[in-house]
């Protein structure tokens, strides 16, 4: 049980004035981070909370999927990118530094000269692929604007995995199986993602799908079939053990595409079907082939010792931008609405008469019985009015809320209020454990 | 149940030729890491599983210790080092960066200045002290000799948390609880870590304990009474209901000091009682005052309104030189030898017949239970000989090692081998099962 009275949660009433968006504004006020300076920021301890259930959550899918975890460094050598001839190309949003033997260096805005380098030290033969590799590190990419918080910032935490196969059949296999997870892990995010066709940009290649939240607040332009909006991934079996290539064949059978890569005529065609919204990117997976292997030379050993060299992929994840996602697609006037999945707690304890015994005790007895059937409470024990306590309590927004006050405690019951319905009920602390317990 | 077959564990037989120590080259040989750059690594993923069990460690010590977990930017803005006056002074470790707007930026080699800066944003009044704030995150100092692999490296993951208290006397007790944190956490890793009297360098303050671990291949030349070999935090009641003062004025009770703060004369009194020895640092502790928070222009409202100047310390465990530093202390001629709490598994597998269908039948059964007591397994599923299995094994250093034969299995039985003791029993798989499940 975290106690309120002593968390570092500073929330803030009034919109600060920096914020334009609404998950800018939500994460601001409920005391989730603060701007170090352009587009940079900390991350206090209620969005730490989140960041790392999205990126647990991104975990798990990437580790189901037979992804394999790494770390690799923020920090770059120059010499790599000019080996695979993209670093004079990458332009400005490449923060580039010397170090004090006046050595290029860069801060990593991604990682397929690394990996590939990684793969060139290490792997030697067909037999040790295929291979997946991922790692969630802090990125930096130079805005020239940097805006709506951690929705587009500077430096921002990223999933990047790379796959490594013998041939170009397998290599989509590896696409796929990437695909699949990212539906999964889209799916228990709470979010609705939307593959569609995507430019391929910097990374390369000529296959990509970008995968987009609708929101108003979006900077991504899209254009899809609104079929879309009856696909639902909770409904289908995104198992591995099911043929991918189906799977992704059925989401990326109806037209959907980005600013980049929409087609005026089809979109003719569709007629009233046609969605024309705007999104927030997510996810985005490129296959490139060889173009990273051939040119930084990385070779492997075929089957009768014929050297082969390696078809790649790419995939990312927001994960610190996915916080801002998630409250973009999931607030009300009165703050943040977590989904059960992400949220900082799972369990809000109001203590509305904290100079009463029988409340304080009714309260911390019921944080130790919840925590005992795994909830994680945030107990506000502070010297505040019941309407401060309410405001607090909407504006982080826990799923669950529990309030506990003199009156209701003469009867037996205390109040027990969902954060996404409103719904109240008063209920004895019984009931409130059993209605709260894991169900079999 | 990680398969080897498919994991990725690119293990060398020789010792590297660009290692000097020990740590070093174990890391580079069990496939724990690979150079990015000059004092900057990847970490592989056997290595990555190291890193996180002691960073998780690390973590539930500060937690414990009623620190609140943040997340700071690697990057951070020069305007605040200019406020604390540090900038100038800092000399070349600090790693400059110029923004694409020309803007003078840094990697964070510490955040005094950051923190500092959080605080004066956030809380306004006395009664949001005392706070203890902390974060794990990468940090740079851009070393003229990186050298040691993760040692002494330039990229590193460092812990360090940060005192808030509105007087002198309350400021100590934060360092006190510091201070026994300390003591616990290294005890937790299977360390002996010895505070020392210690140099505050760019820090500041005039009260500092370096946390030693005694090693002769340690870059710090320390001076210590030999009583302090007979301390043993284990057995001692280092718990936060304790008075923190006593145990914190045994702990330095006697002689102990690093080169810059050791005194001839008081080592010449201890006579054969003295140790001089080699060292590694491993956590380091300030109490600095106001030096931050006067600087930087930091006020808070005491209880009758009238402005305080908070005092502040900070506290530095280095996560990612630890696990280096752990293999400095506990390995043999034929690899590393983990203690139980940050080994990358608890339990390896070796079948010595991948062919035979009882010896595979066996391997499983036995993973997945030990996987339901609480065990992680690495299970050697290799076409590989047994000589190569028992030295990647015994390389690896995980605590237990479980040999499977088509000799053994004829008579029920297979290996039990304990890596540190080199102890070998042949047991049936039920004993097996009870001998390495959680005693209550």
């Amino acid at each position: 049980m975290i106690r309120l009275s002593q968390y570092f949660l500073p929330t803030v009433k009034e919109d600060p004035a920096e914020a334009q968006i609404v998950s800018h504004k939500l994460m601001l006020r409920a005391g989730m981070i603060r701007q170090a300076s352009a587009g940079i920021y900390s991350w206090l301890p209620l969005g730490l909370r989140v960041l790392k259930k999205v990126e647990k959550i991104v975990r798990e899918e990437q580790d189901v999927a037979g992804a394999q975890e790494i770390l690799m460094p923020t920090i770059q050598s120059a010499e790599l990118w000019k080996e695979s001839g993209r670093y004079n190309g990458y332009g400005k949003e490449m923060l580039r530094i010397l170090d004090r033997h006046q050595r290029e260096m860069l801060y990593g805005p991604t990682n397929e000269e690394l990996i590939t380098d990684i793969f060139r030290q290490t792997l030697r033969s067909y037999k040790d692929l295929p291979k997946i590799l991922y790692h969630i590190q802090w990125k930096f990419r130079d805005e020239v604007r940097p805006r709506f918080g951690v929705m587009r910032g500077r430096e921002f935490l990223m999933k990047d995995s790379y796959s490594f196969d013998i041939d170009k059949i397998r290599a989509r296999q590896s696409y796929n199986r990437m695909f699949v997870s990212y539906l999964r892990t889209f799916a228990k995010l709470g979010l609705r993602a939307i593959p569609m066709q995507a430019d391929t940009g910097p990374i390369g290649g000529n296959l990509s799908h970008e995968f987009i939240i609708l929101a108003e607040t979006g900077e991504s332009e899209v254009f899809c079939d609104k079929k879309y909006l009856n696909f639902d991934p909770l409904a289908e079996k995104l198992t591995y053990e099911n043929n991918l290539e189906k799977i992704v064949e059925r989401w990326t059978s109806e037209y959907a595409a980005t600013d980049e890569k929409h087609i005026v005529a089809k979109e003719k065609e569709l007629g009233s079907s046609l969605l024309h919204a705007r999104g927030i990117e997510v996810g985005h997976i490129f296959y490139f082939g060889k173009k990273y292997s051939k040119a930084m030379g990385v070779t492997i050993a075929g089957p009768k010792e014929e050297p082969i060299i390696p078809e790649m992929g790419s995939y990312g994840i927001g994960v610190s931008r996915l916080v801002g996602a998630i409250i973009e697609a999931s607030h009300d006037h009165a703050g943040i609405i977590w989904p059960d999945t992400v949220s900082p707690f799972s369990c809000g304890i109001l203590n509305l008469r904290i100079n009463d015994q029988n409340c304080c005790k009714t309260c911390e007895d019921l944080a130790i019985k919840l925590e005992k059937c795994g909830h994680e409470v945030l107990y506000d024990d502070r010297d505040e009015t019941a309407g401060n306590k309410f405001a607090v309590m909407d504006l982080v927004g826990l799923p669950w809320q529990i309030v506990v006050g003199p009156r209701g405690l003469k009867n037996g019951v205390v109040e027990l209020k969902r954060r996404d319905t409103g719904e109240r009920n008063e209920l004895s602390i019984d009931s409130i454990i059993e209605k709260l317990s894991p169900k079999n």
